[in-house]
């Protein structure tokens, strides 16, 4: 289990593949692009998802759950959306020892079977809006697949909701984003820009396409988190109408919104250093671990007694606190282990500190130590958590802000991309032809129109034709 | 929206398929043998599940999560296992537009993909035990569905632990059981007989398939949770091997336990009556609805105002109620709706009363009425809905107890299998050819050997031969 940490400036790819595999997030399965999310990567998992899950219902939204497979026939009927999908698709052939007569999609995205039942379930106004959301496992054949990042099998929520008016999925689609945006900043400590994709990142189907965007430490952006106004696209191909209060049948508007296991590479991309990941207080599974350190039988018995009040006033206090009590393990190997893992204060109890009721409290984000009272912990420790939690938050907005640059012009651009990388806010046109020449030259990508610029007049950095919005372009996983 | 309920005397199946409907729980899919389990039936499921979760977690257990494809040649390494599963595979052969060179399987359960991992993951004695549960969704191709109770596709937790040895293996499928045991009875309100399977009704794999039995108001049995034991089968089959503290490479034990949305069927058979399921309060996704009762404006203005706060004082107090305050249906209609959906608790909050200071208070259970002070609601109905509770165990209790009978003959076997149904008690010689005669002749199979029960010279009911146990037979779902 010993794992060699490649420093990030050498080769950010395997740092990427030794921090997860070290701290024993997951492993790439058996099953080509799946991969195994083991305990510790899961139990991270649940305190994003649980958040998210809780400001989903706070705005007034229900799960619900939807079938795994989709007759391959109604992904047909949105034109955009199978054309999108189609090269990704995993198709189940074989049921029961029987050929079937028409294949079963494995989901990649729910829209068209959740919209089928949309359909039966409307009928007037008064059934609208409908807001529910998904929890559920999904599959897009990815060709070169990386932990959380891209695996073929993914978890992930759906958000599905029908409305009555274009405004008022607008606004639906706008509040997910902003949820999407809270759940970064005040629980993964991950800065993000808000903003609109250009029309080939769009979702198949989709009006438009808000999103999400972090910075990583390499300088590449990463997409975490999608909000779409599907307008009347998915209403118009499976028929969900309603009758308004004005006596017409009219189609809905629909959104959908989703974000994913992704979110946990965002969290180790964005945090993580050379020792391993590290972890923001607010989702870390354990939040304090405590490490005793003794040399003969009596101090022992005293200092895991100690350890053991310590960890219990803690726990009692709402911290996710530990007491690693393992007897094979010497106090070195226990603080690497910790370190790997991300934990975000470890406590280093040891007789001569003791003595004078004192007990190191070490930050993993700073790696700063300082001896506390030991009785003084319990209520030092949940503000120490908060101090973490913001200088993480704060650590990755300077680096996202000092990683977002202007270009005016086309080498510019150029040269920031080959260079410090990052976001380059640059003058677009806004056509395909454009973004698509960019990426050509420069492997970079529309990330993203900010919400909130101000249209302003310029050129276009590569064609020069007259822009009136900055586009922010990036390399991006 | 509007279903007609048929009684549960004259057609149970219809009545069943009926009140799951009325109360909005599910639907079946365009997916033949798939459901949609819509908001209200996913919250039920989300409040069994989350107490299992917790008494996992309680008893030492974290979650993880495996790919949902499995290699066919994965399930051909455990002969049973195949055997028993290959009838119900759903199996991928296309992907990412390209027919796969190995078919894989969407997981119709765990063992082998997990038992892959395992191998990797455990070395040494240090290692063990390893016990992880996942929360997931499987496939078992069925050919007659039913919401909830048998669906191609179903949702469950699926729990997986490795040990040293044999006896503590045992202990873990006991122990599961127990919670098992426990959820049914604190959470569900369902008595369950705990008991060991017959060989024909083993976990294919398993060395023993332990069980909760569930008696539903029709007399059929229903299987509510199952515990393996796999002794060194998947061990075995998939080399999971570890150094024991005395140098030797040894096989781990392992095993298995699941439960699944199939219990939503249980408390929908075991506590509905002809007006619609009812709900055991802790499960119960509202367990307090206030309806409004008024004619004129200022009667409403009054009303919905005393509504809002006995709400806010009830929820404020941890009681998840709701008051329903829709304008476009009158108080009946509600009344109704309601009931279909089994909230343990109505208030009745109309103008008269309220004069007096009282609201009406109305049980789902029993239907009885009673005024109450509407200021004492708030310290009354934690208690009302406890005293609810243990009286839905109670009723189910006694009539699992009343259709609990004995059979000295086969005769009487029958007699009691063909008239009242219910559990029968037999003896039974044990072996495979009487079960399997007997089922022939009865349509029941042998539900369990009851744990507890001493072992007792008899002879077998079929054949005469001498036995030693009783078996528990009873129609089943």
């Amino acid at each position: 289990m010993t794992v060699t940490i490649k420093p990030r400036q050498q080769d950010f790819p395997q740092w990427y593949q030794d921090v997860v595999s070290a701290a024993d997030l997951a492993e790439n399965a058996p099953v080509r692009g799946c991969m195994v999310i083991k305990p510790y990567g899961y139990r991270l998992w649940e305190n994003i998802r649980d958040p998210l899950d809780a400001m989903f219902k706070e705005t007034g939204h229900e799960n619900a759950y939807f079938p795994l497979f989709i007759p391959k026939s109604f992904l047909e009927r949105e034109a955009e959306h199978v054309e999108g999908f189609s090269p990704e698709l995993a198709v189940v052939t074989i049921g029961g020892g029987k050929e079937l007569e028409e294949p079963l999609v494995v989901r990649p995205t729910s829209e068209t079977i959740i919209g089928h039942s949309y359909a039966r379930w409307i009928n007037s106004w008064r059934d609208l809006p409908v807001l529910i959301n998904q929890w559920a496992n999904v599959v897009r054949w990815e060709m070169r697949p990386r932990l959380f990042l891209r695996t073929t099998e993914f978890l992930w929520q759906e958000g599905h909701t029908c409305h009555a008016t274009e405004e008022e999925a607008e606004r639906e689609t706008l509040q997910m984003l902003d949820v999407y945006e809270r759940l970064s900043r005040d629980w993964l400590a991950i800065p993000v820009v808000k903003g609109i994709k250009s029309d080939s990142e769009r979702f198949a189907g989709a009006l438009r396409t808000y999103t999400i965007e972090g910075l990583m430490q390499d300088g590449k952006a990463l997409q975490m988190g999608t909000s779409h106004n599907l307008g009347q696209n998915f209403a118009k191909a499976f028929e969900i109408q309603f009758q308004d209060q004005d006596g017409q049948r009219k189609h809905v508007w629909t959104t959908s919104w989703g974000a994913s296991t992704r979110l946990v590479g965002a969290v180790v991309m964005t945090h993580g250093d050379d020792k391993g990941i590290v972890l923001p207080p607010m989702v870390a599974p354990i939040q304090v671990v405590a490490v005793p350190i003794y040399k003969t039988e009596e101090e022992k018995t005293a200092i895991l007694e100690a350890g053991r009040k310590i960890v219990d006033a803690l726990v009692g206090g709402g911290v996710r606190a530990k007491l690693d009590a393992r007897e094979h393990l010497k106090p070195g190997p226990k603080f690497f282990e910790w370190e790997k893992k991300g934990v975000p204060v470890r406590l280093e109890i040891g007789p001569r500190d003791l003595a004078k009721g004192e007990v190191v409290v070490v930050r993993r984000d700073d790696g700063t130590k300082r001896p506390e009272r030991a009785g003084a912990l319990a209520g030092l420790l949940p503000g120490l958590l908060q101090e973490i939690q913001a200088a993480l938050l704060a650590r990755a907005q300077k680096l996202r802000d000092e990683n977002t640059r202007d270009a005016s012009s086309f080498a510019q651009l150029v040269e920031l991309l080959d260079g410090p990388g990052g976001f380059v806010r640059a003058y677009w046109d806004g056509t395909r032809e454009t973004e698509a020449s960019i990426k050509e030259k420069t492997k970079a990508t529309v990330r993203c129109v900010p919400l909130g610029d101000a249209p302003a007049p310029g050129k276009c950095v590569l064609t020069g034709k007259p822009a009136t919005r900055r586009a922010l372009f990036a390399r991006a996983y």
